[in-house]
C-alpha cells in the first residue's frame, strides 16, 4: 500500500524544517520500505509571487487527492500588503476549509529536557501534557458577513461573524471525548457563554454530547478568559481542552509558550473519517510561525515539523510504533543535550537546523 | 462640591470587598472633608433575586447621575440557569453600554512583595507594570445579530457579531496613546488582522491616528495569539497594549495572572468626557470575579476592589495625592508581611478581609 503525502513547506523557515522531514521520509523508504510517495507545492507567500494566489487550483486538488498534507508555515512582513484575498494565510485557511479539517490537536507537551526553558516555575510545566482540540472550520474565522463596510463620512465598519451550528459542536465534542478515553478521560470545555449566544450553544450541545455518549469521561465548563488564566496559573490541571476555533488559537498559543517548547510543538487537523474507507483527511503543521527574522539562517529548530511528522505517522497511517519511536528519537536527542539557538541551554551544544535533523534520524535509526 | 459615588456591591465576594472601600470613604469623609455622596444599589444576581432583572431601571439611572460607579463583581452557579437576558453578567454589561463606558483601563502590576508568587520566574514579573487599554462598549459583546436560531432537525445556530466602527477604534486608540505618553511611551495594538476584517480595519485606524495625532509615540503591532505568547514569554517588553472586547478579555486575564496578583487588580472603565462639562462618566472594578467558593466566609482580598477606589480618586476626581497615598498604604501594607489566604507567603501574618482593610486604612491614615 503507497501512502501519498503532499509536502507544503510555505514560507520562512517552513522550507528548512521541511527538508529536515523529507529526510526521514527518503530513509524510511530505504530502509523500512516506508512506501511513501510525496509531491510538493506552494503555499502562501511564495505561491503568491508564483502566480498571485495563496495556494493554486492544481495544488489544492493535489492536497485533496493525497492521504496527509505536511505543512511548514506562511507569512511574513514582505507580504503585509498584499490584498486580504491572497495574502498567505488564505493558503492555510482554504486548505482547513476545502479539506474540512474541522478538529485541531494541539498538544502543550513539556519535554523534560526543557522544563527549565519555560517562564513558568519549572514545578508547574514538569511533566506537563495537555491535549488541545480546537474547532477548525467555524466560528469567526469563516462565518459570513465578513467585511469591511464604507459608511461615507470617512467612517467604516468592520464585520466578523461567530457562527456555530449543531453539529458542528457534537462533532469536535466528540472528537475531543474519545481522545480523552486514551488519556486521563477529562475534558474541559471553555466558551464565553456569559456574553456570546454562540457560547451558549456550545455549552449546552458539548454537555448533550457528554451526557448521550461519553458521560464515562470527566467534563468540566471554564469560561475561555478564566481558562486562559488557569493555563498560566496551574496548566497541569488540564488534560484535554475542546474550544472554537478562535478561543483555541489563544489558548492554544498561550499554552504552547507555557511549555517552553513552542519551536518543538507539533499539530494535526483532522476532517471527518470517509463512510467508505474510513480515512480521514488530515494536514499536520507546527504550531510555530514562518519566523521571517531567523529564515534562511540555518537556525531554525525543525523538531516541531518532524514531531507533526510523527502525528501523521500516528493519525493518518496507524504506525503507532514508528510515532513513537520518533517521539522517542527526538527527547533522546534532546536529553544528549543537542539544541538549536531557540532552546540553547548551559552545558548544551549548540546545532543548526540540519544537525539537528541529522541527529535525530541517526537515533531514530538506531532505535 | 460634592462628589457622588453609586456603589454596586453585586454578588459573592463583592459585597465584602466593597464593605472595606465604605470604611475608607468613611474616614476621608470625617477626616479629611472628602465630601463623597454614597448611594447603593444591586446588581447581578443579588438584583435578580430581589426583582427579576440584572439591574433595575431605578438603579440604572443612579449610575447615570453619579460622577463614579463602584463595582464589586456579578455572577456565579446560583443563577446558572437564569434566561441569558437576566444573568448576572447583563447587569455589568448594560452599566457599560448605557455609560458609554468604552476605555477599559486595566493595570497588570506587579507587587514587589507578591513577584514569588506569579507563576512565572519572579525575575520576569518583577517590576512588571502593563497596562492593558481594552475597547469596552463595541465588538462581539454588542453587535447585532446575536441569537440562537432553531433551524429545524434538531439543529440550531448561534450567532454573534464582530463589529468596529472607525469612530471606535479611533477613540479607544487615542486613550492608548495618551496614556502612553505618561508613561514609557510605548504601545502595542492587538488583533487578528490576518483572520478578522474588524482587525484589518483596527490594525489601519490605529495606524492612521497614530500618524494623525500620536506619532512621538512608539507603536507596535502584533497578532492578538502572538500577543498571548508574548505575555506570557516576556512580559515586560510591553508597556501600554491596546485591544478590542473580546481579545482584551482574554489578554487582560492573562495578564493579571502574570502578575501573581489576580485578587490584587483594579480597572476603570472611562466614558468620553463629556463636552460642556469635560465630566466623564466612570466606573471602577475589581479584575477579579465573584469568587463564590470563598464568599461570606469573609477571606477574601479587598484590595483590588480598595485599588479601584485608588483608580477612581486618579481618574474621576484628581485627587492624585490621595490617589498614591491609597496605593502606597496597599503596597507598604505588603511589605509588612500581612496577606490574605491568596496571596499567603512563607513568614507573612495571614488575616481576612476586615483586618486587610483595617491595615491599609490604618496605614493610610499614618501617611
Ligand atoms: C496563520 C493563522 C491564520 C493561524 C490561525 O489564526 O489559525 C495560526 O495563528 C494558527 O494558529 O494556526
Ligand atoms: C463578567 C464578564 C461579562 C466580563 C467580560 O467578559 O467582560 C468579565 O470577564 C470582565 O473581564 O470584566
Amino acid at each position: 500500500m503507497t501512502k501519498s503525502l503532499f509536502l507544503l513547506p510555505g514560507d520562512g523557515i517552513g522550507p528548512e524544517a521541511m527538508a529536515e522531514v523529507r529526510k526521514i521520509i527518503a530513509y524510511m523508504n530505504e530502509k523500512q520500505d516506508g512506501g511513501f510517495i510525496t509531491g510538493e507545492g506552494l503555499v502562501g507567500g511564495s505561491a503568491y509571487d508564483a502566480h498571485g494566489q495563496a495556494i493554486s487550483e492544481s495544488d489544492m486538488s493535489k492536497a485533496m487527492a493525497a492521504d496527509a498534507v505536511l505543512f511548514g508555515a506562511v507569512g511574513g512582513p514582505k507580504w503585509d500588503a498584499v490584498p486580504y484575498e491572497v495574502r498567505p494565510e488564505a493558503g492555510l485557511l482554504r486548505l482547513r476549509k476545502d479539506l474540512e479539517l474541522f478538529a485541531n490537536l494541539r498538544p502543550a507537551i513539556c519535554y523534560p529536557a526543557l522544563a527549565d526553558a519555560s517562564s513558568l516555575k519549572p514545578e508547574l510545566v514538569e511533566g506537563l501534557d495537555i491535549l488541545i482540540v480546537r474547532e477548525l472550520t467555524g466560528g469567526v474565522y469563516f462565518g459570513e458577513p465578513k467585511e469591511i463596510i464604507d459608511l461615507g463620512n470617512g467612517q467604516k465598519r468592520g464585520v466578523d461573524t461567530q457562527v456555530y451550528d449543531t453539529y458542528e459542536i457534537e462533532r469536535i465534542a466528540s472528537v475531543a471525548f474519545e481522545l480523552a478515553r486514551t488519556r486521563k478521560n477529562r475534558v474541559c470545555s471553555m466558551e464565553k457563554r456569559n456574553v456570546m449566544k454562540s457560547g451558549v450553544l456550545w455549552n449546552q450541545v458539548v454537555t448533550e454530547t457528554h451526557k448521550r455518549s461519553f458521560s464515562d469521561v470527566q467534563l468540566e465548563h471554564m469560561l475561555a478568559d478564566a481558562g486562559g488564566m488557569q493555563l498560566v496559573r496551574a496548566p497541569k490541571q488540564f488534560d484535554v481542552i475542546v474550544t472554537d476555533n478562535l478561543f483555541g488559537d489563544m489558548l492554544s498559543d498561550v499554552a504552547a509558550m507555557l511549555t517552553g517548547s513552542l519551536g518543538m510543538l507539533p499539530s494535526a487537523s483532522l476532517g471527518a473519517p470517509d463512510g467508505k474507507t474510513g480515512k480521514r483527511k488530515a494536514l499536520y503543521e507546527p504550531v510555530h510561525g514562518s519566523a521571517p527574522d531567523i529564515a534562511g539562517k540555518g537556525v531554525a529548530n525543525p523538531i516541531a515539523m518532524i514531531a507533526s511528522f510523527a502525528m501523521c505517522l500516528r493519525y493518518s497511517f496507524n504506525m503507532v510504533a514508528e510515532a513513537d519511536r520518533l517521539e522517542k528519537a527526538i527527547a533522546n536527542v534532546l536529553d544528549k543535550g543537542i539544541r538549536t539557538g531557540d532552546i540553547m541551554a548551559d552545558g548544551c551544544r549548540q546545532v543548526g537546523t540540519v544537525e539537528m535533523g541529522d541527529a535525530i534520524l541517526e537515533e531514530f535509526a538506531s532505535l
